[in-house]
């Protein structure tokens, strides 16, 4: 890596020379000066922001590979803070209070944090499942407190009482709970599709349709080439046109064109990938040149759009779509159906919706304020994430991730105030309590081919956007690198593109 | 890497040059320049030594990721040869044989090829999974000719008509057949072992392995610290001390010790592996020395060693042995155990042998000739790997190897015997077939604590024996990596190697 970055630059230091040596022979004998001494600050001002952000990386690394001591347990007058589940949401704020403050505990029956963007990758090995996941044993060791984590499921939460119900009947009393346990696949009570279609919500989806597809194709080996049956099963379907659906479809093609085609080229000829979508248009979140983009690239890739198309049924391998416009019915015969839309309640949610009767009258979600307190629990409950129901708050990573950063700093606050003795000072300090203000920095979703759409907000005014190309491409791998929580995670990823590169996916 | 390893160059290009003036000021004048003289070669020869290795790689890497394209199928009047079994012996002959002599079909359950060697460093996520798993669909496109790969169960063998009975009652027609099916897990009959013990054969045993290792950790954080409920449930009991047992108990002491006591010290402290042996020492292919060594390493490192111990039974978290010296019964309680001792012979081979009732009467494994025919189907059956038995034959991957390369000649052979219609020269070709003469290469194993214990046979009378250093670890690392049989696997370990030094095992 480093050899060749060195190599880019000597190329780049060759070039920059030339270029002078050219200005000097044409230009008047001013301007090359200038011109050189502009492309020299810019080389190493790029030199020394590339050192700067390697040292930075393995600082980082460094850091979280070497968690400070435990501290020394004493009887403890803090506050007791629950944090249920271990998603964006909750490992945001996690990673961004501190720990030392409350006497936190963590629960949720999934013991480790998924970096769902990247999920659609894991299913073809592009990035291995192992590499998107964070055990939860080590992010609570990143910060000075002492954080213990129950791995069991919350059956109910008695906000009276301030206690949680885990599994095997025991409670847990809380000061303050932060109620952010995702949200389930919904299946809109569709027949036959909670039966029939795989999902791409958590890390053992992947697992399941990767097994699902080596075996389909393995199957399909044995079937006659270009028979209706082998292309029957062969057929892959994704219904839903968000990106979690268009970043499946587009991986599920990239290992049909580049892995399976290598490899068995005639198998890939039977393969075809279906992507369904109710609305007129796939990816609503882009502006319709991206998304028009979007759709181009992925139909001269080989996916198939179907698009104002409505799933009605799915009985045995076979589903059956209603084109919005026309009325018709179409069946459709599958080999693999990915259901990947809909955000649905969890009982826990639903049960706590139940316990406040006059406030939760919302099927789609918890309802909560500005402050993302609970309605009806304000003050004890926080709600975060998929989970809730606030115009605005769409249910993305990005939205959890941004209330974790705030409820943090509410807590922090918080602290302060139950500290403090002096009435006015705590009537000062609640005031710089703001409310919660959501900032959209945009969208990123793969298209597959190396190529995405990238629509990226800096600032309110600032907004660059960026699809189809090369770059698109690796615009979206540095945002989504970004994105993630942890470097361990970062190199990972980075680690898996790059063996992509070299041996190709499994 | 590359960049290190100039640096490792340049600093050992300083310290010769250091040297040498070193030797300049002390010695005679003729001196040096000899000295010198002898370490530039030295130093260059190595250079391009690795060089080479580099290349070589890199070339060997392109070749296996660019398969030749699948030659046209005409109608065949070649000899049809199924494979049963995709492990050490029948990739090792695909890998070995001009695949366009034969028509050749592969028949197994089993999707990928297991490098077996590598098996119990990926509970503990050493190595992925993934990384020690080939797909055979890739290995069958290594050569020139067509093979068809069937995934399926061989339930039967008719050894008079020459045909394979597969699951769903297909009949599958042979020419020559290579029964190389491997074994099963052997229990000796030991109740209980088969209901509650784990396996480390197949690499799903890893995956449940690691599944239940991380379960029973999480389960062990709830309980009070030090605790004779947790400390039962942190015992982790591995029976047989072959390499496999070594092995598996090494890289799980490895885990605890570096893994768990830096993310949860109180944990490592209840955690207890513990190695149970039937004989008075372990690993016996080495000599005294070398296990002596092996046993005090594992013993210093953590590892509890129980020898002279035969299991007797198992029943729920318990297993009892008895002291063979002084017959003393002893009840040992654990979380896992793994049993990692012992070949049985598989329903498929069992039913070969009822089908062959006068010369196949060994229940321990199908005999066969000096030629690895198999005694009452000479000609038309091969029995390779774990599933014979013979005198001088160990059912280790070494042996299953070598018979692969062997058979893989003999079979290159018999086709041009085949397609010659001189009978003199059949018959002085059919002489050329040797007996299959095995040269035992020694043994390595992993100790833990990067260490190993490495027993080298060169030839007949060159040997090296090292062991306990980092420099063995290194051997080992680098034997290891020899003996896989494809440049993506050697690739995809030793990157796992290097995560592992900077982010840890997850």
């Amino acid at each position: 890596m480093f050899a060749s970055r060195m190599r880019t630059f000597n190329v780049l230091k060759q070039n920059t020379s030339l270029l002078s040596k050219r200005l000097q022979s044409t230009a008047p004998k001013v301007a090359p000066v200038k011109k050189s001494s502009i492309l020299k600050p810019i080389f190493y001002g790029s030199l020394l922001a590339a050192t700067a952000a390697v040292g930075y990386g393995v600082y980082g690394l460094y850091k979280e590979q070497h968690p400070a001591p435990l501290p020394v347990e004493t009887q403890s007058n803090k506050k007791k803070l629950v944090i249920l589940g271990t998603g964006w949401a909750s490992i945001t704020l996690l990673k961004s209070i501190d720990t030392s403050l409350y006497d936190i505990t963590v629960i949720s029956p999934r013991d480790h944090f998924l970096f769902t963007p990247l999920l659609p990758s894991a299913p073809v090995s592009t990035v291995a499942v192992e590499s998107i996941k964070e055990d939860v044993s080590t992010l609570i060791r990143q910060g000075s407190g002492k954080v213990t984590f129950l791995q069991k499921e919350a059956l109910d939460v008695d906000p009276q009482n301030k206690k949680v119900i885990v599994e095997g009947d025991k409670a847990v009393d809380y000061d303050i709970l932060v109620f952010s346990v995702g949200a389930q696949p919904n299946t809109f009570g569709i027949p036959g599709v909670y039966e029939n279609a795989l999902f791409m919500k958590e890390a053992n989806d992947a697992v399941i349709l990767k097994a699902k597809l080596k075996e389909n194709l393995q199957k399909a080996t044995e079937l006659p080439a270009g028979s209706q049956e082998r292309k029957d099963l062969l057929s892959m379907i994704v219904v839903g046109g968000g990106p979690t659906g268009v970043e499946t479809a587009a991986e599920l093609q990239d290992y049909i064109s580049e892995e399976v085609a290598k490899w068995n080229p005639e198998l890939a000829a039977d393969c075809q990938i279906h992507l369904v979508e109710g609305l007129g248009n796939i990816l609503g979140m882009f502006d319709q040149k991206m998304y028009t983009l979007a759709q181009d690239h992925l139909k001269k890739n080989g996916v198939a759009l179907k698009l104002n198309a409505m799933a009605q049924k799915v009985v045995g391998n076979t589903i059956t779509v209603k084109d919005s416009k026309t009325q018709e019915l179409v069946d459709m015969k599958f080999g693999i159906l990915i259901w990947a839309t809909g955000n649905g309640t969890r009982p826990v949610t639903a049960k706590l919706m139940s316990r406040l009767p006059e406030t939760q009258n919302n099927r789609r979600g918890l309802l909560i304020n500005q402050k993302l307190e609970l309605l009806g629990a304000e003050g004890s409950i926080y709600a975060l994430g998929d989970c809730t129901f606030h115009k605005g708050l769409v249910p993305t990573a990005q939205v959890a991730h941004q209330e974790g950063e705030y409820l943090a700093k509410v807590l922090e606050t918080r602290h302060i105030i139950d500290n403090t003795d002096n009435d006015a000072v705590k009537a000062s300090l609640a005031k710089t309590i703001k409310d919660f203000d959501y900032f959209n920095q945009g969208a990123l979703c793969y298209i597959g081919g190396e190529s995405a759409i990238n629509d990226i907000k800096m600032s309110k005014k600032i907004e660059f956007k960026l699809g189809g190309s090369f770059l698109s491409f690796k615009v979206w791998q540095c945002a989504y690198l970004a994105m993630a929580v942890t470097w361990r995670t970062r190199f990972l990823i980075a680690c898996d593109w790059i063996k992509v590169h070299i041996v190709g996916r499994q």
